[in-house]
């Protein structure tokens, strides 16, 4: 971070800058303008508009020149790889600044986890801010990692780097004045943070409620109509585009002349097929381009806008004193970048990554703690019918239905004909491997199992399979791995990718990890399953906030009830 | 202020509203649009919008709803009333909420002087709130009574009630990088607080040097030109309208469909017969719409933008969580306020002021410490060629010229006949009653002679008369009200206004001071002086800031030079 006393030197032209980039037609944020106009970066920050004296100089002739792109919402371990790989991938993609909020690896590790997380931040050319997440656990009904409570919850507020605090998810919480809830906004306040909301399909009185707590941003909007009473209110809209929820295409007609400069764009969570072959924000702003909004706007709400929102001064345009984080591109409507600089050096060429991951100095605390001989994942017989999950493909949601058991020595077992299999979530924090078992449709197992530590939101190890050899193989795997996917056949293992930080991410590049995923794919298909990515679908069955049944380490959940629920009815 | 449980409680319905208001048409400012919209009130906070159970109902059918209207920028001590006062005069203009900069009252008495204003704004209708002088005294020239270092500066910037750094009139300090300066500006970014902006005329690479310090508005533009670079490079600009400085009808072009975003109202310096004739901030919407800026921009400009800018989430609109500060008008295209809600309350009823004036419980402390006695205001002669400061009315800036010195008994004097009156600016804080001594041309006295202790921006007593005799019985008498104005005419006081707190502001309304100034003024105007308004001319005759001659408790000021200069020539 260069200091305002050096700033000032270079802006008013006492030190000579390092660059000045001449001919490009600048777009101006500010101004909705485009301009051909010259700049200079001196230690990776613009000093001026202009002619400047400069030891190199670069040439944009016949470029358009946006300022760098802005992620206002993102899960980085959705993307399972750590911060530093992720900001080599991204950066590539135009994507200069994220607000990151670190809710998955702090569900696992807790401000241990929070910690690593802005230590690996740490020296890359991308800008990371943090949301201190705001709801771990995200309920009582499954055991996590950890807890935080209003007193590390604040004592992580205070940090710089921490920009928000993190999607509210908690709304029944907020709207019914939870204690511990109401203390972590108040705390957000007094720190002149914003409080990011999280409150899907919440409308009239409740969504009253919810914004008078000083919640002024959603990013779960998922239709036009939605939107705009939320933006009547005064909230910030992030439009979202990620791999599972992609709410674009319903949201753009939300766009218009009042509101758009309350609006940005997000991707919550994207895996790395979509970043590698369609993008990450450029990818939004394109297709928002391809929808008929202006360029100049989509480009604002992919800077500017964002950064007003959350109050950040140093980036979101190319102005004196902002990081000199910027996209060079050649046709205002196709927007292709072909070189992204962040901090005034080359960072992505054509969309490839260019230098090396620099993991963070501090290790990421283990998080395995279980036994697997004490594991035990057979279900005593206890009466002829069952209820079962019903995985339905690219949505977080579940259905549920009841059906007769099969029995087998006294014991209830998988159905591979009826695709009724055995499903367990095994505790992996406490050492007590404690086990919630259960039965789900859907996932299309012919044979073997499969097992995974991301497990939304308490990241248990999660595993289903045709047979209990081969779940607890595949899960001995995971375990061996400290984290990571595993498809089991026979008592082998026929695909397997570790994700040793947290069991959620890998130290590897987005490329590795989309190899190992696509190879785990073909392995989990040639079981039978004809999912195309069985692993996210188990990875939302653990999460027992979204309906309807779902499964944790205390056994099964009904949703729509908030409580635990029996197997056998 | 309102928990947030209680606002909660009140927005989900759980507790009932003080009161409903039906059928009115809201303007909202974060869509643009104005629907009839109900909307509940609790506890002088709003609820939500449509209907709630309330205790009270009142029907605004036929009646515009606006947010109140935010003075961005404004200095109370320039209508010379405490801040009750100014709050129970201004909020029934519609203005709501202002951002006070106490730069008068802090270069009197420090620290303690913005406590005393601090302390003032509780408790008020209005919603107060404060910019931290950041530059006291403004020179070394002149003797104030405080100096206020980066350390004072720092905590008073803790503080909630301060919202932003005040305007940085030092852009030299900024451009040359002064380690005060700097440390001042570095401190209010650690609190994640604005720096208002000061830059007249200020231009390229100077300027880009002022913005890289992160100093993102500016009050001082007197172009479109001035201020679309500004826009440029990432400064909001707010268009004032005050009493001497008005530039609104050169600002308008500026505001186009990417540029009003950034853009805002304030007045800065406005005098009570402005507010009380004209307006306030109504008076600058009423004055933009008529100039064809669409209503709801105007109002957007008055209320959003300003909230927004200081980052401020319980103003500036009419939503869940906020201020219940609204007003109400008939006619979208004239703007005449019929009434004004302040917390839920009448504030206001077609202008007039209602409710009675609190002033702060906290004693102002004396500022008035001179010894009438040790005054010499005799000028011996020294040779026949003086320089002359020559007064222009309604300006800021004075010019200047040499003129020969009228000879008496060894002294230099006053000659009428050429308007060349002595001028002496006496100082006020330290008890030794330093006394700096001049001529000045174009205040038009043919006899008698004013004296003041409102003078820019170290606030020690000048006068200005044809003899010593009536200037020492001016300064007396404004010495004994602790402040004010006064004319005095054969050792008689003719005309005053006592300005005990801080010697700067009346406790009275601004009706009161208004008549007074009144009186004040014809008798000035009894005395031969054509100007409108003596006081405010002799008031920035002492500005060592602002070009060419001023004279200051040490002597002539040639300010071009920034440099003290010699009387005889």
């Amino acid at each position: 971070m260069m200091d305002i006393k050096d700033k000032i030197d270079a802006a008013a032209g006492r030190t000579p800058a390092d660059t000045l980039f001449c001919n490009g037609h600048m777009i101006n944020v500010f101004t909705g303008e485009i301009n051909k106009q010259d700049f200079a970066v001196k230690d990776g920050y613009i000093c001026g508009f202009g002619r400047y004296k400069a030891e190199e100089t670069i040439d944009l002739s016949g470029f358009y020149v946006s300022p760098g792109f802005v992620d206002a919402h993102v899960h980085i371990e959705s993307a399972m790889v750590t911060p530093a790989a992720f900001a080599r991938g991204v950066v590539a993609k135009g994507t200069t600044t994220i607000v990151a909020d670190p809710h998955e690896i702090a569900n696992v590790l807790g401000i241990k986890g929070v910690e690593y997380m802005l230590s690996s931040a740490e020296h890359q050319l991308m800008n990371i801010c943090f949301a201190m997440p705001s709801c771990v656990p995200a309920t009582s009904m499954e055991t996590a990692g950890a807890v935080l409570d209003p007193v590390k919850t604040a004592a992580m507020l205070v940090k710089d780097e921490i920009i928000a605090l993190a999607e509210m998810m908690n709304y029944p919480g907020v709207i019914y004045t939870d204690a511990d809830v109401m203390e972590k906004i108040r705390v957000a306040g007094r720190q002149k943070k914003r409080v990011d909301g999280h409150a899907p399909g919440l409308s009239g009185k409740y969504l009253h409620a919810y914004v008078s707590a000083g919640i002024l941003s959603d990013h779960e909007c998922t239709s036009t109509h939605e939107a705009l009473e939320k933006l009547r209110l005064g909230m910030h809209i992030m439009i979202r585009e990620g791999t599972c929820a992609r709410n674009l295409a319903d949201l753009l007609p939300a766009v218009n002349d009042h509101t758009w400069r309350r609006m940005m764009w997000c991707t919550d969570d994207r895996h790395p097929e979509d970043i590698i072959e369609q993008g990450h924000i450029d990818h939004i702003v394109r297709q928002a381009v391809n929808s008929g909004i202006d360029p100049v706007r989509a480009i604002q709400m992919a800077t500017i806008n964002p950064a007003d929102y959350f109050g950040l001064i140093d980036i979101g345009a190319i102005a004196p004193g902002r990081r000199a984080d910027f996209v060079l591109f050649r046709d205002l409507y196709d927007i292709c970048l072909e070189q992204v600089f962040a901090l005034g050096r080359v960072a992505g060429q054509s969309g490839q990554y260019l230098g090396e991951i620099t993991n963070s100095a501090l290790d990421c605390p283990g998080a395995m703690n279980l036994d697997i001989k004490e594991i035990d994942l057979t279900i005593p017989f206890k009466s002829s019918r069952v209820q079962v999950i019903k995985a339905l493909e690219n949505q977080v949601l579940t259905d549920c239905f009841t059906a007769d058991a099969i029995e087998k020595k006294g014991e209830a077992v998988s159905d591979p004909n009826r695709d009724i299999l055995k499903i367990a979530v095994i505790e992996r924090y406490s050492g007590r491997s404690g086990t919630g078992k259960g039965f789900v449709n859907g996932l299309g197992l012919k044979k073997g199992a499969v097992a995974s530590s991301v497990a939304h939101d308490s990241h248990n190890i999660i595993t289903a399979g045709t047979n209990d050899k081969d779940m607890l193989r595949a899960v001995r795997e995971v375990a061996e791995m400290k984290g990571g996917f595993a498809v089991a056949l026979d008592n082998r293992i026929t695909a397997s990718l570790a994700l040793p930080v947290a069991g959620l991410m890998s130290e590897h590049s987005l490329e590795t990890v989309n190899q190992s995923m696509k190879h785990l794919v073909s392995a989990a298909n040639a079981l039978g399953s004809p999912l195309k990515d069985i692993f996210m679908t188990l990875g939302f069955l653990a999460l027992p906030v979204i309906p309807k049944l779902k499964i944790t380490d205390k056994g099964l959940v009904d949703v729509e009830k908030f409580a635990m629920t029996d197997l056998f009815v």
